[in-house]
């Protein structure tokens, strides 16, 4: 039989305290070529060492709301019920866009500007709650001074609290929102034979097209892998691409540099050359401006 | 009542010491392209894997230690106290350039080459301890054929030893300095009515010009948010902008383009334009020929 | 004497499990730009929190194999015995290349497509055993209609498995692979006094030339520190640089813009300008249309 210290046994209740904190994920339009992604982890580091810190990308392109409600949505449910998101791209910091927390249905939690960043996991993961966050109480303190850094002062803040524990969910703020910030976007309609949708995003990397097209209008079309179809992509009015892509499972399916449709990550209906860039050749953008038809 | 075995005992206790690290965070000019941070921490995993480590930016421009000067200042005094910097800009590596451990007197600990990285936390969180690193005792084992990689061989090794406790701050080594190296740099001044600075770094992400004119100058000419200040650039002796801007707390105070000056995150003189680049726009950089002049 | 509550044991118990969890090192050529790396990590981080997750480079570039073998190769040994390696770069998605665990005979685990990626490390560190990913077991739940992201539903989530003791190195899978793919690559030669060699990579931040002649082919000829050595660099036939240039330990032994010759981290010997770019001014690449001819 051993004895069992006080000190040791204050120890191990402290370490299932901290056993339940929560991963703490970073997303911001900040590079990483400065301070600023340190000092937001700096502060949160202080309430909390035992958080395990992710980031999901600092490279959103400055100012650009879809890209970061794109992101967020590309990998939250990838991550288990509890995971705390901190998402910063601000172009209206100090403006009257609110400041909130959002729970999914989920059980994931999302820190943010209320500027439109939630729309797609809103839409996806469902919404549960969202509050204000009152920064009387979260705030990191001495920083009233400084009125255009609230990734470090309000953001990394409350999301570190939560994330460890040390606030909960209501202990946010006490104002409820109805609904989160959402900005409009086109979905993917058919009409008799013809599938219609947008470029939501490219596949940055490899220059892949990334539509908004799931896999149930294909289905609905009978499009399967192995079929040809018929791709037409659209710059406002103007045809930049047009000709029939074998639609497949995988890259490998065709010889490399040859153009494939398939089903992305996401199961997206996606169009890329083998190892090569699609975007590039084709000189290809995405956003509301850039549409595809597809037809069997 | 349990039994307690003796490993299990040994485990909390040992968890205990582990539960005393502190942080690590790296800064170098190496890029993330290739294996040189993976490599500084494989080192310092393997001298202990319950570290906490981070990155504060690993872009800083090659050999720019006054960045990486400024970077390290930026961001240190957000982590909390015991927290140990690795920072490793070393354009003199394998030269008489020394290399040390500073202890700042606000209990951060900084190790890296002694070529002026030092120089801005050195002043503004002052200067408690310098120690030579005794390459003898802390250096990593079987790379003395390696003369160009101290920062994997040398200040990762340290930086691990003593963030994860293996040794004290004394244990660096016996030789204790003065001071550290310090870059001469201008600092700013007012003359009658004009405060004159130079432009310390660019906003890079955003091109918006900090510089190194503080709030108290500001506030000794009576400027506060909501007045209209004249700012003058000049670039050695050539104007390269000149106008009236408005001085307010943040960028939603003027419509998406337009310029406006406030207090950066670091409590700053700034200019920038809301949503746009002011360096771009007016090719601005920064250092002692980026001079800027402000009047009421 | 106290009581030691039955939860707190478990815990304790569990914690023990959870301290035998090994490092988790990812690479690949997604870049840093969208969510990819970070739903890798969820997948990770939802097996077990406790995993410590690390980044060796997201950079590679797009489908090149050969550097990422490389970079594998430049950082594993710098981690101890049992980390695992998840390498992504996977130009043959889909294809019959086969998904693999290779461990070495230093104890590393590598969790990659076999396409040659293991090239370096099998033959430095030693193939102790290659066995396939069975991808019945070792999926990730409801992935199965996504045919172009096995870095998340394959890689991260084996590796993540082995890395917290989940599975075993056995229970990757019953099937064991002789050896892994291996990518044909020149070796360095000498002939009568002149030492051959190819420009096996870019040391990409500063411009370095880091070659394939290690230190013993260089002390068969007798070159050692203080020695000016003639160095011819070839692409394909064509001479692109000819010139006696300082062989030295390290960058400070010249002036700054002089060229020096070295040994690099790795101990191959390397060409660079002190605080330029080498390749930039001379115009150089690397791969095998790359070589080098040294004489004393």
């Amino acid at each position: 039989m051993q004895r069992i210290p006080a000190f040791l046994l204050l120890y191990c209740i402290s370490a299932i305290a901290f056993g339940q904190s929560k991963a703490l994920v970073f997303q911001s339009d900040f590079g990483v070529k400065d301070g600023a992604v340190a000092a937001m982890k700096g502060v949160a580091y202080s309430l909390s060492p035992e958080l395990s810190m992710f980031d999901l990308t600092h490279e959103i392109p400055a100012y650009n709301i879809w890209e970061a409600a794109y992101r967020l949505n590309q990998s939250a449910s990838y991550w288990p019920a509890g995971t705390v998101f901190v998402s910063v791209v601000d172009p209206g910091v100090g403006s009257s866009r609110k400041s909130v927390v959002m729970k999914s249905k989920t059980g994931h939690f999302f820190v943010t500007p209320d500027n439109g960043t939630l729309t797609l996991v809103a839409e996806n993961l469902g919404v549960e709650e969202v509050r204000i966050i009152d920064e009387k109480r979260n705030r990191l303190k001495n920083s009233n001074e400084s009125y255009t850094f609230h990734g470090r002062d309000v953001y990394a803040y409350t999301g570190a609290k939560l994330a460890a524990g040390i606030i909960s969910f209501r202990e946010v703020g006490d104002s409820v929102l109805k609904d989160v910030v959402r900005l409009p976007y086109q979905k993917a309609t058919k009409d008799k034979g013809t599938i219609a949708g947008t470029i939501d995003i490219l596949d940055i990397q490899y220059g892949n097209l990334w539509t908004n097209i799931g896999k149930d209008l294909l289905a609905s079309q009978n499009i399967k892998p192995g079929d040809e179809v018929s791709v037409r992509i659209l710059n406002k009015n103007k045809v930049v691409f047009e000709g029939r892509i074998l639609f497949a499972n995988t890259f490998a399916d065709v010889a490399a540099g040859k153009p494939i449709a398939y089903l992305n990550s996401l199961l997206k209906f996606s169009v890329a050359l083998n190892q090569a860039s699609f975007a590039d050749k084709y000189k290809i953008g995405s956003g509301p401006d850039w549409t595809v038809h597809i037809k069997k």
